[in-house]
């Protein structure tokens, strides 16, 4: 999966989302590497959400781009 | 998909997320339905992490947990 260069989501919410989720301890590398993959899968989404508009004859991208590109992203 | 309560993603994160793929405009419930669709995933996959920590042995969720549920999760 492509990673985006700037990181736009924060470490330290990575951490509490899995300490959240019942973890004792969690390592720096684990909390990054839930980072990596859910910009992955930000990023996937996005851009399919951005076709989508474009598809319906928008310049704005609604919130039914994103729910529709989500659902194909993500097999629902 | 359950929610989080707490969010733990930025909107300001979402927006930028969905320029950056290229979108002209954006609206506010776009940016914060990808906060909602992220949010569910980590979730997930931070459940299976956890899991996945105790059942090799461990209390710190390390990176190869977060890689395995990962893969799981999104049927990579």
């Amino acid at each position: 999966m492509y990673i985006m260069s700037n990181p736009e989501l924060g470490l330290a919410s990575m951490y509490r989302v899995i300490k959240k989720s019942g973890a004792d301890r969690v390592s720096e590398d684990a909390a990054d590497e839930l980072r990596k993959v859910l910009e992955a899968v930000a990023e996937k989404i996005a851009r399919q959400a951005v076709e989508l508009s474009i598809h319906a004859g928008r310049k704005t991208v609604k919130s039914e781009d994103v729910h529709l590109a989500s659902k194909n992203i993500l097999n629902l």
